[in-house]
């Protein structure tokens, strides 16, 4: 086990008219994730200008990497992906400081 | 005045043999904007992973847009890019969950 969580960074691309239905997408994976082992939490961004290169960004921690691989290989997942283009990978923290 | 600090979030795309460069010009970036009015705090994130689309993410809290905006416009920070492709936009939190 790895004592320091992992941080799960995916960036989408998502059209200004598409909000509504990548919402309701998130919200679906959010709820199916944050039942399985290893999930610590989530915060979904948006973007404050419509032009940004990916309008949604979610940052979420996990106990380790295996823990997420292990709830994003659940059929129940793989089966009901967010129809848009993302760019995911997990993180870890290099350099940090607070003022 | 914006109550909920705004979230910068900024992805690099770094070639892998080319941290060292790119870990010297962030740092030199966060020494002169961690001294600007606004600032709250920053975190940078390297992927597990050498194929991710965004090697390095910071995610940084300041206390509005404007502070942003007016720190990333001073002459001193113009005249030292991180010189290498990124994404940066300014969020809101829109989601927040936690197990």
């Amino acid at each position: 086990m790895n004592p320091e969580p992992v941080v799960l960074i995916n960036a989408f691309e998502v059209p200004e008219a598409e909000d509504e239905a990548f919402l309701a997408g998130w919200e679906r994976q959010r709820d199916f994730l944050s039942t399985q082992e290893g999930y610590l939490s989530t915060r979904l961004h948006r973007s404050l200008s419509p032009d940004a290169s990916f309008r949604f960004v979610n940052v979420a921690l996990w106990e380790s990497a295996q823990a997420f691989r292990d709830a994003t290989s659940q059929p129940e997942f793989r089966s009901a992906p967010v129809p848009l283009r993302f760019h995911a990978s997990l993180y870890e923290v290099v350099r940090e400081d607070e003022r």
